[in-house]
């Protein structure tokens, strides 16, 4: 069964190696489709050489089907389609006893600290499983992780339901926070640099303007007839996406920090402190974003077909990779079971 | 009548003024005690020249009593004790309309924008007054309005009580804050530089750490079994405070931005994201919080003896103000009928 092993110096290696026999509370998985994240292209960077510990399989948006189920897995069938929440909280940690086990200070995020699903044949603990309806795709199947993360941002700005929202940022997770939100009822202005980023937002029912081209802050002044936008989502990552995000907000607005800063970002307090804003962290999802996502697909409400640019199967791995950095693909599944191009 | 007026070049000049008659609507004060605070310091640096027309007068924390009630002010009598809560708002901005008049965006700050409370007789549009009760000294009642912020603040925090809270910067507004908050059931450390501030913050009945003798992250680590804080408030203004705030907290803690931070400021929005926190800015207060405010008071929850260092007459009120920025003074009164220092 082939897998691709990450072994630093921006390659994957596509090698064979076999199933592993699911243990006790363990299910065997085989892989259809995994997504290929942002985390994931920094991972082949380089940058988390420190945490990922090569010879590294790594991959965590993903669907499959069960091929085997270990002893004490009541409740699950060989066949069944699923997805794997990758999330191991320890249990015991402050943050897991005040109930916050999603952001649990010993977290183990599978497909980074642990093995992940860029292989044909998985085996997971069963309590990582979560289902997924017989009316699912597992191509769109594979894509319940990135929009559980967007359906946890969302929920992380409150009410949002007609709500004027801007969203700094059309990368995959910028465009599915824009959509979760637009399907809440918010009233969605995308801004974007890249213009196939905002003809993609289009696609997906969305307005989407550019930063070079339109004062932000103006055209949300007049949107608001002087207001501001109520919320606000960082998702560009950029010290300038901050600044926007945290000038276009009325009194009382929400921003809600979805991108890594790795460093230190300068950040207007006065204008924090002069209209009572909040700024919000969101970090990964809890069970009911999983589920909450799952329902989104089930229901068609979100546009996938403009989201999947391509699948590719796991031969063709570094070139994903490499299409992805390169620009104007949104988002790359990889078949880790076939073996030619979709 | 004796007046202060802020004349520009860090003085004020005591002058006679004729009394101003109240019209409709409006009543006449007798104005019993003006506390200086912060802003007033910043106003006699000429720091806010841009917006205090000069000759000023100004002063916003008081307490007196009504010597005239004009036309059309119903349910007042002279003689009755009050205080002005000192926020004009416009009631038709975009803030006003959404229920937020506190931070209207055309606020009129009475004692900023407008005349304020340094004189012996003040005259104010009647719906700025609220009632003090009768058992409340007017020296006490002078500090309705910082006890009030400090209220707002803690509200703005949420839930607080049974939580470890941490109060970055002890003047007199984070001495109120942690105050109010150890009110609440808050459990309460407060962090500052200045030996008699922590002095000060003992006779308030609270736990004050230095930070330069002690490693605040370690303590706070220690003190809540490696959870962290869950609320803390940035009440330093420095930057070194703004990071400790945001250091020491819990999954999911709250940082509530009470100082004015006039420039832009570095935030660890790695830590927000990893650790879910929110960051709320509080500013001024709603007619709520100055209730909350006259009944702790009231109460005698809050000991107002180690809070006024000094009480001093209109004439001495330059040397009051420099006695305030050589450090050591808490609050200072400035007894505005009263011809001797008390």
């Amino acid at each position: 069964m082939p897998r691709a092993l990450y072994t630093g110096d921006r390659t994957f290696s596509v090698v064979e190696h076999d199933e592993r026999p699911p243990g006790p509370g363990e299910v065997r998985i085989d892989v259809a489709y995994t997504g290929i994240c942002g985390t994931d292209l920094h991972i082949r960077h380089g940058a988390m050489d420190a945490r990922v510990r090569q010879p590294a399989v790594i991959g965590h948006e993903m669907a499959g089907r069960l091929a085997e189920v270990g002893e004490g897995v009541p409740g699950w069938a060989v066949g069944d389609p699923v997805t794997v929440v990758p999330l191991e909280s320890c249990g015991t940690c402050p943050a897991c006893r005040a109930g916050h086990r999603h952001i649990c200070h010993n977290l183990n995020f599978v497909g980074i600290d642990s093995p992940g699903s860029l292989q044909s044949s998985w085996t997971v603990p069963a309590h990582l499983l979560a289902s997924l309806p017989a009316q699912l795709s597992l191509r769109t199947g594979a894509l319940v992780e990135p929009v559980a993360v967007a359906a946890h941002d969302v929920r992380r700005a409150g009410q949002i339901t007609g709500q004027k929202t801007v969203v700094v940022g059309g990368g995959p997770i910028g465009l599915l926070v824009a959509r979760v939100a637009a399907n809440d009822g918010a009233d969605v202005l995308l801004v974007e640099l890249d213009r196939r980023r905002r003809e993609t937002a289009n696609r997906l029912g969305l307005i989407a303007v550019d930063p070079t081209t339109d004062d932000i802050s103006a055209l949300v002044d007049e949107w608001t007839a002087g207001a501001g936008a109520a919320v606000a989502f960082e998702v560009s990552g950029s010290p300038a996406g901050v600044a926007m995000a945290t000038q276009v907000l009325a009194v009382r607005g929400r921003l809600v920090m979805v991108a890594i800063h790795p460093t230190p970002r300068e950040v207007d307090l006065y204008r924090l402190f002069w209209r009572e804003l909040s700024i919000v962290g969101a970090r990964v999802y809890e069970r009911r974003d999983v589920e909450r996502a799952i329902d989104l697909l089930a229901q068609g409400t979100i546009p996938v077909d403009a989201l999947i640019t391509r699948v590719v199967p796991l031969s063709q791995i570094n070139d994903a990779f490499d299409a992805l950095e390169g620009g104007g693909e949104v988002k790359i599944l990889v078949d880790c079971q076939g073996a030619t191009d979709a």
